[in-house]
Parts: C-alpha cells; sequence; structure tokens
C-alpha cells in the first residue's frame, strides 16, 4: 500500500496532520511496518496558511501514478491551485482507479481535476455550493464513501477519516486502538454509517 | 498576549498543531489580528515523531521569560529531554506566572522543570503512573486548569484544550465561532467543566 499526501503552500495544517497521524500509527503502533507515507508536492518546502508553519515535501513533482491511495487537505490556498494548470495537471497524473482521499476544500482539486462526477461527496460546509460546478452531488457528512473517492467535511473531519482509513485498509479492531491512543472519540453513528 | 509554542526533536505533530489551529484562527478570523504567536526551540528546524515531518524554529534558544502563554505539546521526545539539562534549563526560563500550558507528555516537562508541585493536571493516560514523581495529583480530564497550569490529556485533547484557551483569552462566543469554522463538536460537558 503506497500512501501520497499531496501538499502545497496554503494548506491548512490540522488538516494535514489530523489525517497523517492516525495513519502513521500504523507504522508507530507496529500493525503494518511497511505501509508507505509520501508527502509530495511541487516545491521543495511549502508553508501552510499561516505561512508560519513550513513542511518539507519529500517527494517534489513527481507523477502521483504508482500510488494506491492520494490524499489531498484542504485550505486558504486551494482557489489559487483551482486555476494552476501545472498543479491540476500534477494531480491528473494520479491513477484513476486509485482511491482519492480529501479533506475540507481538498475535494475542490479533485474536482476540477474531473474526478467527482456524479459522486458524492463530503467537504466544508462553506464550499457546498462551489462543488456542484463538478458533477457531484454534496452530502451533509462527517465522512463519505462513493467508490473510489472518499471525502471529509472540515478540518477536524480529517482526524474521523484518518482512522476510517485506518479501519478500511486493516480492520476496525485497528482503527479503534488507534483512536483510544490518540484519546479521540469518533461519533456515535461513525461505524454504523461507514462500515 | 505573546504565546510561545515550544517544539522539539520527537513532538507529535497532532499535539502541537490541534492546538495552534484554533489560536491561529482568532488572527486569521480577524477576532484579534494583533495575537502574537512564536513556535520557539533549541535548533533551527526539529523533525516530529515520525521523523518525515519538519517545522521551522522561528525563536531559536531565547528566553522564554517575555511570554504570557507557553505551550509545551508531548511526543516521544520528551522521554530524552527529561534528562536534558540543557533543555530543562531552556523551559526554566518561562516566567513562573505566565500560563504554563501541555498537551499529553508535555506535562512530564513542566514537572521536571518543577512546576506542577501540588497541582491538579490532565495528561496522556499511559504517563499517569510517571507524574506523581513531580508532586502534582494527575486527573482524568480532557482539560485541567489549575491556577496558571493548563494541562490536556492525549494527542487529540489538544484540540479541546486550543479552544479553550480561545475561550480564557477572548470570550465563548469566539470560541464557538472557530469550533464551527473548524467543524469541531466540544464535548457535552465543556463548558459547565471549564467555565
Amino acid at each position: 500500500m503506497k500512501i501520497a499526501f499531496v501538499i502545497y503552500d496554503g494548506v491548512t495544517a490540522l488538516d494535514f496532520i489530523g489525517v497523517y497521524d492516525s495513519l502513521s500509527r500504523v507504522k508507530s503502533m507496529s500493525f503494518d511496518k511497511d505501509l508507505f507515507i509520501d508527502i509530495c508536492g511541487l516545491e521543495h518546502t511549502i508553508k501552510d496558511s499561516t505561512g508560519k508553519i513550513a513542511f518539507n515535501i519529500e517527494k517534489v513533482g513527481y507523477s502521483l501514478k504508482n500510488y494506491d491511495m492520494v490524499i489531498i487537505p484542504g485550505g486558504l490556498g486551494i482557489r489559487r491551485l483551482m486555476n494552476d494548470e501545472h498543479f491540476i495537471s500534477y494531480i491528473k497524473t494520479v491513477n484513476p482507479e486509485a482511491q482519492l482521499v480529501s479533506v475540507c476544500s481538498g475535494s475542490l482539486l479533485l474536482g476540477v481535476a474531473g474526478f467527482l462526477k456524479n459522486k458524492k461527496v463530503a467537504a466544508n460546509k462553506k464550499i457546498f455550493s462551489c462543488m456542484t460546478d463538478y458533477g457531484c452531488e454534496v452530502v451533509d457528512k462527517r465522512v463519505m464513501v462513493d467508490g473510489n473517492v472518499i471525502t471529509a467535511e472540515g478540518v477536524t473531519a480529517g482526524i474521523d477519516l484518518g482512522l476510517f482509513l485506518c479501519g478500511i485498509l486493516y480492520n476496525k479492531d485497528i482503527m479503534y486502538k488507534i483512536a483510544t491512543q490518540m484519546e479521540y472519540q469518533l461519533p456515535e453513528n461513525f461505524e454504523s454509517e461507514l462500515f
């Protein structure tokens, strides 16, 4: 399993780290030492939306085609990237059969790249109206799965999303053990809605 | 109001970013454009506990005495720092009357530096037994306030803590507006227990 996080100038750090934390615990808690995670983008260093947090990119400008899962966090930088042909071409290098995952406004990039046609998606509530431009139906859910497209609503929903990914990549037992280590209480309807 | 985050090699990124996100929204949502936040430490760049996330430090090796609030996130790196006299001396530069804040195992550093005597503190459940060495009483709460010491339990409790800090530095209305933008549901008893 090869996972790529795609980050960019103006990403919301918590959108990224909220998903990253639980997936990285798959390794640190020894459930799967071989889980492969890359931090990808088009620049060597990017800054978050506040301009104070700098993240290094491990894989700069490589095609995303060999990843089984590509995760795009949201952030203020998305608005600029929606009109950035170079960045959209980069997103389009994903294998269309890979699991395409977004948090918050990250779904806008999946939409512009054409991956959301006829899909049901979750997104930050503030961008519901923009999302319909991409042929998708926006649903008011914390995490939404529609085929290979897995989307989460705003910011902290990335934590629920990361735990859900642990659940589907491994199993619910591992998901709950990781949630316990993170001292995170999943919503009551989490399991019944998503599994 | 001057806030310092103190981070170090082996910090848990989510411990840090979970608190940082809500406080940074005080500025981005224009509640207080002048809120002053520094990211502090003893090295120019540090890596998180997974070794994949690099954070730049803005204020390297400066005394912490002029900050009104000092926030220490937890992480695997804490165990090493507890025996690092240079780092403990650095923590001791805080103004003892400042608000001293920790997430998860960050409380161990406050303990070693001598700031937890006769205090009630919250901490990661796995370190409850170590905490008593520092003359404090560990309580099973998500966020605990005892005078100028404000502590949170593990990892995701940092999000609750960050929102609580917005509540006490500003007001509950601002706290709830920020929680809504983060799409975060505070625990039911949050307000009755903490305000």
